[in-house]
């Protein structure tokens, strides 16, 4: 019934390597970093927030669009929250909040919060990103639908 | 001086599994999941908060309050901080931050803001929360008394 | 090229030992505890914010700074996020941010939002903080270069 300890490592090695993938986006997004950003998606993945959807190498442009100038410039965090992760195989999902801060006069304020869903693949011993979906959470179902 | 492999790996695991379990209350309180979140405690568990304790099948039932239900419809996220965990044998204590984001207007509000205790117990390998309590970081020696 | 599985599992460890590290902060910093954070420095350790730098004792004193008397008395989180952890021998990198919420009125206000990088050493198998820089995400490029 016990796994070889081998076995029980590797799902503990894949585990770690999701969360840590995921907890690189925060301070890449903030610094402006696309490169970065580009090496957390797997080639040809995808990244859909509202209604837009980014591929390729659009994915790590997303810092150079006015939205993303602005709120570096205002001053801005963007706070992910430790994944919860399931993993099958060579596939995991992986779902957590994210808050984007930005400085408006003395103190900041949450201007997205959303909820995330990450698709990822490993391929040769390395997770990327395949997919992400992150939707608003103000109330409607597509957010809350991401969370299930 | 140093311990067995697997012993050293067990403890990994449980570290992990306890993190796991705890991350998994927001996502599920959010999309008002409440199977999810009566698997998370133990038969008979209890989760106080405030000067409120709820017990047994009340605490999945937490999702139906009126309180939470219109978190859900204005648009919240039940956002928890990475614990502090400390493991002896079979059971654990775990320590976090939990913010309510509800949106309101443009923006999401930090509506409450609470230190947790997070009582764990290890039956048959699985960890479950025992008891859970939170309490309001308003300034009251209750909640600080949490973090210690 | 697998290594061996006492290298694995010891990789694995220094990182949750140094994610532990780091998330026993907050509560500490909620509760008033200085001696707790004392705990988390090495000896002659330092920590800078905005233009301040405190070391060795008072790194642990910081709770008794009268911002942070304040901080406590109206209510507050020091809330961080999941850290970026890169490893290389007895020496270690990670980022992550800081947000203090304070409450203000009926509702809690995020006064600081920070960039933070930590310098942190082993020794004798023991991860201590050598040196902490926090800088506010304000649009300056002081905190953005912590996350570079």
């Amino acid at each position: 019934m016990t796994l070889p300890l081998e076995v029980r490592l590797q799902s503990v090695e894949d585990r770690l390597a999701i969360a840590d993938l995921i907890t690189r986006y925060g301070p890449a997004a903030d610094a402006g970093d696309s490169s970065s950003i580009g090496n957390l998606w797997a080639a040809g993945g995808t990244y859909t927030f509202d209604q837009t959807t980014l591929a390729g190498d659009d994915v790590a442009g997303l810092v150079g669009l006015d939205t993303h100038q602005a709120f570096m410039s205002n001053g801005c965090a963007h706070f992910l929250s430790s994944p919860r992760i399931d993993i099958s195989g060579a596939t995991a999902i992986a779902v957590n909040h994210s808050i984007v801060l930005e400085k408006q006069g003395e103190t900041w304020v949450a201007v997205r919060v959303s909820a995330n869903r990450w698709e990822l693949a490993n391929s040769g011993g390395v997770w990327k990103v395949k997919h992400r979906s992150a939707q608003l959470l103000n109330g409607s179902e597509n957010a809350r639908h991401l969370f299930r």
